[in-house]
Parts: C-alpha cells; sequence; structure tokens
C-alpha cells in the first residue's frame, strides 16, 4: 500500500538464511506508532522474550525512517536505530546526515534485520531492491574507509552506515556512524550490528516521497523558517555549533568536571571561541538541514588533515569530564572514536570513571590513569575499540568497570546501563527526571528538560519557546514541584521527534509540526491524538523494558550525579528524583512504574 | 587636604594666562559629589552662564577621576572628562586605559581647565608638578602619533589624552583619545579641547592612594571577582568583546539598520564570530581590569598592521545602520575615526542619515550616498575630519544635517543634540526613556536598562542581576507600566558609575560597589545616602541644562525611532515616551521637568 508520506514498505533481511523479503508497512501501525523509533518498538516488541541476549542472532535491530524522511521539513531526514541495547534493554539512537533519507529514497521506510551471518556482510539497497553483498574485505577498516570502499564498490552516490572495529569487536557503546562523522552514538546499536557480522549498510535511489498537501506542507516550511532566522536557539547553534553551549553550560553549572564532582573549570580553554581562534573551520550542515550545526575542522596535526568538529557532549566528555584541557588531544580523541565507531559520550565517561578510581586508589598502580593525562585518553581509547588489555574492561562501560573493580553502582555514572551524558542533573532538576525515565537510560534528549528552563530566560525577554503552545512552561530550574504534568506532555511531544524523524534542534513550534505531520500524511490529527502517539511509544518501550525486567528500581540515578557539590553555581542543590517520580507515576497512571491496563487501554494498546 | 581614596587636590589651569594653580577638594563637596562628572558639575556650575558659547575661552573642561581610580577595585579606573557639550548643553564622557590611572597617580585627582591659549599646547603632569609645553609641532598629527610623540619627548612612561585633527577642526563630535585606541567619544569634548588649542594631557607619577580600610577593600574585591567569573555578562563580554552582543541584539530588533527604519539584517556577516574567523585577534585590557573586553585585530591591509576592533557601537552604526556589511570597511572605519578623534556613533549615525536623505533624494544628486556604498563612507570620514565640502556639513551631526536640508527634528536620531545610539528604543520601551531623560542627551548607560531587562531572562534561569538588591527587578522589556520607581533607582545608581568612576561592565553588586566605596573613603554611607548622591548629581546637571535653556521639550525621542516598524522582532511596538515622562517626573519630584525647591532642599542643593 502506498501512504503518503510513508514508502508502505519495509525490508527484511534474515542474515541467518541470507533471505530478504519486502513487508506491508500497515496505515494503523502508521497512525498508532508515526514511524522512527516508534514503530521499531511496535516491530521489536513481537520478538523479545524476557531472556533474549543482545548478541543472540535472534535480537532484531531496526532502522527506520519516519514521515517527514526525504520530505521538505526542514531539519527533518535523521533516521533511527533500535533493538534491545548491547545491556539488554531498550536501545535506540538516531544520526543525522543523509542516510536516512537515501534509505527512503531508496524505496523503503525501513530496514528490519534479523539473525547473524556467518562471515561479514553489507546490505546494499538501491530503487526497491536490496542485496546481500560480502563485506570480508571490509572487516576490520575504519569507518572512513569503510563507507569510502562501500560507495566505490557498490555506487558512488550511495550514502553508507557502518560499523568500525569497536562494534566489531562488540564492544558495548560501539557506535553506528554514517556519512563521515555522523554518529548513531547511544546504547550500543554499533555493537548489535557488529554481532550480526553485518558491516554496512548502503543506500541511494531516487523515490520520492509523495505528500497529501502540498501547498500546506509548502507554507508551514516556510513558516517554520522564517521563526527559525529569528529564534535565538536556531541562531547560537547555526553559528557556533553544539560546541556553543559549553560556556552558558558552564555559568550554569551544567557542565560535569572531574567525573561529576565539579562544576567549576577553565571553560575558555576548550569551548567554541577558544575552537575558532585556534583552527580554521568550514561548517556543513545534514540533509536538508537550514541549521547547520556540523563543523569540520582544519587540523593538518598527528597525520590528519580535516576532521569533524568535536560536539559539545564530547568536548565534555573528553574535556572537564577528564580534566583534560587540550583540545587538540580532545579533536583528535573524537576523530579516534569516530574512525573506531565509539560513542564518544561513553567512552569520556568510562575513562574519567578510571580517573576517579585511581584517584581513590582502588585501581592497582600500572592500571591507573590521572587525571588531565591527554595520552592516555588517546591509548584508552586505541585499547577499547580493540579490546586489549585494560580496554577489555573499558569496553564494558561503567557498569563494567565498577563491577570488575567492585565498586558500588552508587558512583557508576549510568542508568539503564546508559552512561549519564554531559548535563548535569544538580544544574535542571527536570533533566534529573528525564535521566531517570527515559527508555534508553540516561538520555539528555527525551525531554531536553535543560532547554526548556534556560527557555525561562528566552520567555522572559520575549523570546517564548514554542512549547507554552501546548502547555509546557519554562521556570525554575532547581524546582519541578506542580511541574510534572508539563515534563509528561514534554517528554510525550519530544518522543514524537524520534519517530518523526525531527533534529531536537528543530525550532518549529508544536503546531508547526503537527501541521506538517497532516500536510503530508493526511491524517489530520489533533494536538491531542498527536501527543498520544508519544504516549503510546513511550508506554510500549516501557512495556518492552518491564518484560526485561526492569522494575522501579531501575528509575534511579546514582548518587556521583545528585549529590549537591559544594562549589559553584549549584552548590547545595540537590534534585530529589523520588519525589519527583512518585507525582510522575501517578500522572502518567502506572503503578510502581508499571502502566495500568487502563492506560494500555486508553493507549490502544491493549494487544499486548 | 588628603582624604582617604583622594588625593586631595585639583590642578586649576588657566589656558589664557598661562596660570597653574592648585585647588583643594573639600570634603563636603567629595561626600555630595562623590568624583568623577559629580564633582565636575559642581565646578562647572558656578561658571556657567545661559549664554556662554562651548567653544568660548570661559567654558570650562574638567578632567576627572574618582574614589576608585587607582585602587584595587577592578574595572574601576576610567577618568571622565565634562563641559558645556558641543551644542551646549551638559556634556561628559568617560574612557577606559590607564590615563585615569596615570593622573590620579600623578598627584591630582583632577584637572580643571579653562581660558584658551594663542598657540597649540600640552599639559605635562608628572608627581604633584604640572607644566603647559609648546604643541606647535604637534598640531595636525593624528591621536596615535600625538600619543607617541609626547610619550617620547616628556616621559616614555606617561599615557596621553589628546584630540586629532577632527578636535582641531571643531567637529561637534570630536573625542578625545588616550592609550592607543581608547575613547571618551561623545557631546564633543574633543571639540571643546580643541577650541581651547590643547592638543593634549600627559600624566605619570607614582603616588598612590590611600585607602580606609585594606582589608575589607581586598575582602570586597575578591568577593567581586569570584562572582564576575560567574557571571554570563562578565564572561561574554570577556570573550566575545562588546561585538558579542550583536548577534542577541539582531534577534531582540535591538540592532538598529537602515537609520532606524528597520532592525532585520544579516548579522552573521558583522557579528563576533565573523570578525574572529576572518582574522586574528588578541585581547587587552584597560588599567586593573580582569574583563578585559578590549581587542587587537591582525588587519595587514590598507597600510595598517594592527587595529584597535570595533566596538559593538561602532559596527553597527557603519554597519546595518548604514546597511554596510563589509568588515574591511567597517574595521578601517574605526580605525580613522581613531586617528582623526571622532565619536564612531556620531559619524556612523550622520552617515547614515545622509543615506536617508539621499534615498528621499532631499539631498542633490551629487552630494547623495547610497545604502552601503563603503568607499564613500571611508571619504565622508577624511573629510569630517578636515570638514572639506560636505564634511563641513556632517561635522555638525545629525541636527547640522537636518538644518541644512531643511528636515523636521523627526527625523533627525537625536536628543538635546547627541545622536542616538545603537539600541533601539523600540526593543526596550525603557531605553526610550534612558534616551528622553538623560543628562548629556540620547545616552545609552544612564542607566543602560536593556541590559536589565535582558537580565530578566537571566533572572528566570537563577542568574540574577544584582540590581534587585536595590529595589531594581528586570521586566517585560515592552512594558514599564509601574517600573518607573525602578527606572528612577536604577537611573541614580548608574550615575554614580561616572562618579566613581566604575565601569559600566563592571559586575559588582550594588552593596560591594558601595562596600568598596566605604573601605575606601571610610564615608561610612548607607545604601540610601549612596543613592541619594546619584540622584543629586542627576539634579544638578538637570539644573545646568535648565539654565541653558533646556525643558520638558527636549526630553523627547524623534518619531524616526518611536514610529513601529513593520517587521523583525519589535513589528508594531512603539514605546509612549510621554506617558512613560509623566510617571518619571513624578517620581522624581519634578514639576514639567524642573526640580522643585523641596527637591532641591532635600538633597542639599539648596545653595543654588
Amino acid at each position: 500500500m502506498n501512504m503518503y508520506g510513508y514508502m508502505g514498505k519495509l525490508l527484511f533481511v534474515d542474515l541467518t538464511d541470507r533471505k530478504i523479503k519486502e513487508l506491508e508497512l500497515k496505515e494503523r501501525d502508521a497512525k498508532l506508532f508515526i514511524g522512527g523509533s516508534g514503530l521499531a518498538a511496535r516491530i521489536i516488541y513481537n520478538y523479545l522474550t524476557a531472556d533474549l541476549s543482545p548478541f543472540s542472532p535472534s535480537n532484531p535491530i531496526v532502522f527506520m525512517t519516519g514521515p517527514f524522511t526525504a520530505t521538505s521539513v526542514p531539519s527533518g531526514s535523521r533516521y533511527s536505530v533500535s533493538s534491545l541495547s548491547a545491556w539488554g534493554y531498550w536501545g535506540e539512537s538516531t544520526s543525522g546526515g543523509y542516510f536516512g533519507a537515501f534509505l527512503k529514497r531508496s524505496g523503503y521506510d525501513g530496514i528490519f534485520v534479523i539473525g547473524k551471518s556467518e562471515k561479514p556482510v553489507y546490505l546494499a539497497i538501491s530503487d526497491n531492491k536490496a542485496e546481500i553483498r560480502s563485506a570480508e574485505h571490509l572487516w576490520g577498516l575504519d569507518t572512513y574507509k569503510t563507507q569510502e570502499e562501500v560507495r566505490k564498490e557498490f555506487d558512488k552516490r550511495a550514502r553508507v552506515a557502518c560499523v568500525g572495529i569497536a562494534g566489531e569487536n562488540l564492544v558495548k557503546f560501539a557506535a553506528i556512524m554514517n556519512d563521515a562523522g555522523r554518529a548513531a552514538g547511544r546504547t550500543g546499536m554499533g555493537a548489535v550490528m557488529g554481532s550480526k557480522k553485518l558491516k554496512a549498510i548502503a543506500a541511494v535511489g531516487n523515490r520520492s516521497v509523495e505528500v497529501a498537501n502540498e501547498d500546506a506542507l509548502k507554507a508551514t516550511v516556510e513558516a517554520v523558517n522564517a521563526g527559525s532566522y529569528m529564534n535565538i536557539t536556531f541562531n547560537l547553534l547555526s553559528r557556533y555549533g553544539t560546541l556553543g553551549y559549553l560556556e552558558l553550560g558552564a555559568l550554569l553549572g551544567d557542565v560535569p568536571a572531574r567525573y561529576y564532582t565539579k562544576t567549576v573549570f577553565p571553560a575558555e580553554k576548550v569551548d567554541s571561541i577558544a575552537l575558532i581562534e585556534k583552527y580554521k573551520t568550514r561548517k556543513y550542515a545534514c540533509y536538508n538541514c537550514p541549521l547547520g550545526c556540523g563543523k569540520i575542522v582544519k587540523f593538518g596535526k598527528m597525520g590528519v588533515d580535516e576532521v569533524d568538529t568535536p560536539e559539545y557532549e564530547t568536548v565534555a566528555a573528553f574535556g572537564p569530564l577528564c580534566e583534560n584541557y587540550d583540545l587538540d588531544s580532545i579533536i583528535y580523541a573524537n576523530h579516534l572514536c569516530n574512525a573506531y565507531g565509539l560513542d564518544t559520550i561513553t567512552m569520556g565517561v568510562s575513562i574519567a570513571f578510571m580517573m576517579y578510581l585511581s584517584e581513590k586508589k582502588v585501581i592497582e598502580r600500572e592500571e591507573r590513569i590521572e587525571w588531565g593525562d591527554k595520552e592516555k585518553i588517546l591509548s584508552f581509547i586505541h585499547m577499547t575499540a580493540k579490546r586489549e588489555g585494560i580496554g577489555n574492561v573499558l569496553a564494558e562501560g561503567v557498569k563494567g568497570i565498577a563491577a570488575k573493580y567492585k565498586v558500588s553502582m552508587d558512583y557508576a555514572a549510568q542508568v539503564k546501563g546508559l552512561e549519564i551524558p554531559m548535563h548535569d542533573p544538580r544544574a535542571f532538576f527536570g533533566q534529573a527526571l528525564t535521566y531517570a525515565t527515559s527508555s534508553r537510560g540516561a538520555c539528555h534528549l527525551k525531554p531536553d528538560w535543560y532547554m526548556l528552563d534556560i527557555g525561562a530566560g528566552l520567555a522572559e525577554i520575549g523570546l517564548m519557546p514554542g512549547e507554552v503552545e501546548i502547555g509546557v512552561n519554562p521556570g525554575d530550574r532547581f524546582n519541578m514541584s506542580s511541574r510534572i504534568q508539563s515534563f509528561v506532555t514534554l517528554q510525550n511531544f519530544k518522543e514524537l521527534y524520534d519517530a518523526l524523524i525531527l533534529c531536537k534542534f528543530s525550532q518549529a513550534t508544536p503546531f508547526q509540526i503537527l501541521g506538517m505531520f497532516n500536510a503530508i500524511t493526511g491524517f489530520n490529527f489533533d494536538i491531542d491524538t498527536f501527543l498520544k502517539a508519544g504516549e503510546r511509544i513511550i508506554n510500549l518501550k516501557r512495556l518492552i523494558n518491564i518484560k526485561r525486567g526492569m522494575g522501579r528500581f531501575d528509575d534511579k540515578l546514582p548518587k556521583i550525579v545528585t549529590d549537591a557539590l559544594k562549589h559553584g553555581p549549584t552548590s547545595e542543590k540537590s534534585p530529589n528524583v523520588d519525589e519527583m517520580l512518585e507525582e510522575y507515576y501517578k500522572v502518567r497512571k502506572w503503578i510502581e512504574g508499571i502502566p495500568t491496563k487502563e492506560k494500555l487501554t486508553e493507549l490502544e494498546l491493549d494487544f499486548i
């Protein structure tokens, strides 16, 4: 069936049997789960069992686009990858670049991969055709080289998503890389892909997406763009990239340093201006993105001419979190992670954890690493990707490190196996709730509450965040009382971004997003139906985590990131997660973290 | 008498008779008028008559330091120059660099200059000695060269304040320049200096300022610095310089373009990132300033190796206001103004006004200048400084231009003769009231209300502006109702900055400023006495303007800057100045703009 906004077909690939077939996308599923990680969750749910291992052939991995992909929606063409995470819970990650648009233009809304190949393979997709090809000659290549080789032998126009050595070696936080340096970094999707011996997926095609109402879409897209150009977040990201946040974040106490034990550090040494002053940079954008937060740095050192600029998260993780203020080493660390296919956040957090444990002398002298030891940071990255020596411990992330050194989980900066990213939960109490309740663990994006409460400032000077349209109001960042309903609404709303799929940096307002969705699909949703879809997806992912043995106990933050700090902008501040959770469950109609039957019925999830 | 915080002596110089003597600074005057432009107003008041011409020998010009100068107060060592403005009203300007500190360390709190020399002279001051020297060989030199020559022949360690060719030629907006590119730019103080044939003042010395309570001062200075390093304004100015505001300002509709007729323009072509990406820059700081907003640009063009970076005001005035988006020409225009000794704000506004009148065909074809004509902008600057051709009209500023072309004053962007700077009054209604009521005319600094209402945003994210301590709360930038008392309090408070003298970029809180003042002087003021001094100075300057024929009619803004714009962030917004004034006079206890006798008695100004 050909629906507006969708290609109407999914590619089903069984690597064990080397079988490929097409599955029809049902309109009912599209209406209930929209696309992206929403539809992926719907598909994956059926395959799950309580004891399925993430690296078992039976664990499916799903690459999805959404109704926005390859349309004229600005910043709307990311792709998502979902599966069980390397820790065995709900896993998902999205990535920008061009791969998502090219996958959809090849004729498929997504790819469902199951099984495991005996020998390395890659998948080549073009115009409603797909083929499993040998990747034996690509095994062991870095991600840049892999993309290059696949394009050379398959199709120069194709875009490629692939794993590097880290994915091959099942490093728990291996990333999937595409379009040179874009990453689906989190939850170890690269390890799952590697476990299937699937080195890469290449896609190219000329299929176009049919849109229900071209005029309405055009008008809304124009309004979105006009609004964006006068939007402060848009402009700052466009000019400075994500790293532009570091200075502001440091002043707010939002940038964790020294493994989350402080927030005061010399930000000027590693901020966006330091970068621009030190290197020549040029910007680049993802498919149909007017913002263009990406940058390429003219590096000219250590054998590397040009490199992808490190994002804010990466600089914070390899910088202040490790007490390392040497930009060269941060840029090179980022480059190594990209080439090996490693999540920079988890890599940085894991190294910082080793530094913290070294300081506490928990680790044997010969394995210790000192704060700011930039040479050792780089060698740890090499060793992790290759699982050599201490790298074999690092490759397990902070949970694995804590287990290895018999350290209390209070000090392992992770939630549900996913390492805590570079927004300190003491700086925005709502962000603490984000980490505690996000389906994939310590995710900083669903919802990105820190952005909302910074927006309180913008609201005061008349630059109102769009979220107020749906009753989500920015406010005091240290106070969530009577704001949990707002939180839940925003969480439902942000869940939709990964279904549509829309970049979190899109500055479209909620009603503009709904308008574009309706113009494309012709579904004619009202805002409540739209938000309900977000809520449905969250509940479904919750059910997946419950099936995997999770409960209320897993909705918690380790003490290392909630104990009040003595100094800096957040001194003496500590979010009370339990108190917020109490109210959160109430609003969600969950009992002890488990959705009630009534809620599931209301959400049309009663088939479960 | 030697008071704590003061040298206790003023230098009195009569250039007509070539007489120099010392005047004692009375403690009572110091307590009532603090220093800087406050004490200058007290001194000047006695000399004023209703028909005194600004360029008459009898018009005094007063260079002052304040109790903070040359102490450990961070960002506290500017100097001020006061006199009748080139338009005959109250005139004053301050400048940073080192000259202020050096003047005070030479042994004097200030210099009072009267009379007129027959031939060019300069004043050389060192360690309680002063000398009038011939400047015939310096006449005609630019300001950079003048400073260099004076230091060479008088004392290499000395710092020099001087005029350039513009001051010599009595250009109405001639500036006084010191420490290479620092400027006391506004109200034509350079023209008054030039009219006296006083080319320069050089000062050097080793006298130190005695402080009443060193320990208390040290503790407060440390607290100020600790607070500053976590302050967002401090950090942004320190990293980006004042130009860092351009991007944010553009998003708020605060940057006027095309002679105040629009606010939407390509900010990214002339913002701080464009500057940093295009040129190598290095920063520099004024005497004892931890912020250091100054920058030097490696230019390497047009015969200039290094130049002072243009400030935000300068870039806006020669950039968007003239629809000129060529950074090279803006930097060079700034350099020319510095070398000639011209106020960049008024120069830019005057050229933009010529462009506006050219478009309206009010000006003859051969004298017209088109929007963005960068070559002509530069040649107009040359001609203005030399008063050649059309430059002779430009040299009179917008009031003179309007008179020359018989255009309604509704279109002359000035208040009390002073051209409107680069904060659009439609973007912050309180800023409109600032322009209407400031003693020196359209001043953006007393108070810098736009900063306060941007601070509303900071307050919301928990970075509270210090002014709330004295009951001044940030709020809705388009609404001043019930905020006029706040405005008056802030205006009184900011008046103190130019008396102390403290840079407006100091991030010390009101009570920290009071604390430093008491620690230095031992006066032991409470906050009310302190604020009352600010109010006293404002009232005294008001009386000076009244004596010069001003009344309520002069507290007004031209239509060109208040008529609502059709597009951009401030579309349809128009401040109602008359309404605000009504309330303002009430709070000030002024009747039709004139202070009541009761108010003067309350302020101990009844000697007048």
